[in-house]
């Protein structure tokens, strides 16, 4: 499969491991890291040590799994385990793992020593699929998601679709929101391809597709001043559910689960305020609702979730932009939209 | 005085606070805060908060004064009091005080929601003739300084002579080390100006030559990988003892003053390394050592500082390189010195 290239770095599908240790070996790196977690750890971590134990040295740090673990407080913890190697400016950090190792591992080494190498090696779907591409790293303050971080690219990327059979079912699930989201703003085919595609774990192919739609939207719009913006489809509402169920539920919400919330609410947006066809509304509603386990949103929640939509970092001047959808295929982006609005969209994905 | 144009922003000497305001209200900003520290507050604000009354509203985060505020713990608050005053992408930091707080607020603000502007107003003679200039930001972890932070331009500088009137002598000096670095690496007419003028207070003419002479260096090298390493000359020694001094005594040594033993010390590895004439050598202790109080340095400690000299960020593959001078007026570069060197300089200084 070809490789794509990105603005300033490659992202590798064919033989990836084996790219990876010939990147690392042409680096000429002072020293290798590996940042990884648990989880990562005990099931991906075995699939490629056998290839990467051809490198001479390398040392692991190891976090606990979970977003749990994506905080500030983590990457002091990395930092200090970094000073105590000695690890210098030509030292490399492999982030192998899902997001929460590719956007906290990427803000450590974007600003240790004000910056050292870093690549991706995704080991979720969703990480594949979003986190690792695009350049934006982030950790979370006080529970609100990347609310710290920079916009570094890493110096490449190297996707092995033999992690991906290693996830539970509700991993997939997780990264298939943003491969849905993909075909929902720019793609109608790609969109129409999933919904007939077995989806238990989506092919290497897939994958592909939508890394090749993130990247060409972020390589247009690196820092997030205007298309970029497509990408935020139903994250608006989907951050907020997200960050509510992560501060309040025993069980909480995975990214994906909580952005496909957000892209029907934000679908009803679509279809109330820019002519989104009623037939397409319903289609997304079924298709995400029958993926996905439908969420319990009380009314009483309400004033909280848009406390934390206007806490999101792409809001202004105290509104709520989003963006939403003329049909299947077409984003518009800031859609300023009203309290009332986004209630009713709540009470809408309520009602289904 | 003229403006100084940098890479992607202005420095302004005449008028700079008045410069500030119309900058402020042509940016349309969300929000402005001035993050500054209690001495700053004291003695700075008052100076200038008549003229920015004239700003409709800014809200006012004031640290601890001194290096011990300079740590990722008082990120961590800063960030926190960003998110409770619901800061967007819009919003603007103005950095108004010493090294710390340019040093700390620039990361503050190149990280939060990955990146929003600030402004520097650098009220030390150090942060006017240094920090304030060439994009570097940093906070301490563990003592180690500047171990985090980015390379991220401010959208202005703004110089304003007054303040340097509310400072103590030995702040002064702290400064003055860095100018006199600005001319032993490339300005031989400069360093002789400076000898001969009075340096209890540095005329605001003295303070444009430094800032030009750093500007022209980080704008032809922004991320350190050649000639920017000019400005480290006595930096690898004076570092180490600096951080020493920090963590040991009650009484610490400022930043110039330590910086003044390092390049005594780096102009005797000149002498022995490169061929630093004699007379030369002598000329550099003679003024350094008159204008700066004697440290006391016990070869008991002599291990401790080459630790910390490992661990400076411009070191690579456990090796310590210098910057290190021809003649005054002339670096070099990546200048490797033993473990022997390094200690045999520390001798020559402690014997002066």
């Amino acid at each position: 499969m070809q490789t794509i290239q990105s603005d300033s770095y490659p992202i590798f599908f064919d033989n990836s491991i084996t790219q990876l240790v010939s990147f690392v070996k042409q680096g000429n790196y002072s020293r290798v890291f590996i940042l990884t977690d648990e989880n990562t750890g005990e099931h991906c971590l075995p699939i490629v040590k056998g290839q990467l134990d051809v490198l001479d040295n390398f040392d692991i740090i190891e976090v606990n799994a979970g977003e749990e673990s994506k905080t500030i407080d983590f990457c002091i913890g990395i930092w200090k385990m970094l000073i105590d190697f000695g690890a210098d400016r030509k030292a490399l950090m492999i982030n192998l793992g899902g997001g929460v190792i590719t956007d906290m591992g990427g803000f450590v080494a974007s600003t240790y020593k004000r910056g050292i190498d870093f690549v991706q090696v995704p080991t979720t779907l969703l990480s594949q699929v979003d986190a690792s591409v695009g350049g934006k790293t982030g950790v979370d303050v006080d529970g609100i998601k990347n609310i710290i971080g920079t916009f570094t690219q890493p110096k490449a990327v190297f996707m092995h679709g033999d992690f991906l059979k290693t996830l539970p079912a509700r991993q997939i699930l997780s990264g298939l929101a943003e491969m849905l989201k993909h075909g929902l703003i720019v793609d109608t085919a790609y969109w129409d391809k999933l919904k007939t595609s077995d989806l238990s774990l989506p092919s290497i192919e897939l994958v592909h597709r939508s890394v090749e739609i993130k990247n060409e939207v972020v390589t247009e719009d690196p820092h997030e001043k205007g298309i970029r913006k497509a990408l935020n489809f139903g994250h608006t509402i989907g951050h907020a559910v997200e960050t509510y169920s992560l501060m309040n539920d025993e069980d909480s919400l995975s990214h994906g689960e909580a952005i496909a919330i957000g892209m029907i609410c934000e679908a009803w947006l679509s279809n109330k305020k820019i002519g989104l066809p009623d037939s397409e509304l319903a289609e997304i509603s079924q298709v995400l609702n029958g993926l996905y386990p439908h969420y319990k949103i009380k009314e009483s929640t309400f004033p909280t979730l848009l406390e934390h939509m206007l806490k999101d970092k792409k809001n202004q001047n105290g509104k709520i932009n989003c963006t939403l959808l003329k049909h299947i295929g077409q984003y518009s982006i800031d859609n300023n939209c009203t309290d009332d609005e986004l209630c009713d969209s709540l009470r809408y994905y309520a009602g289904l």
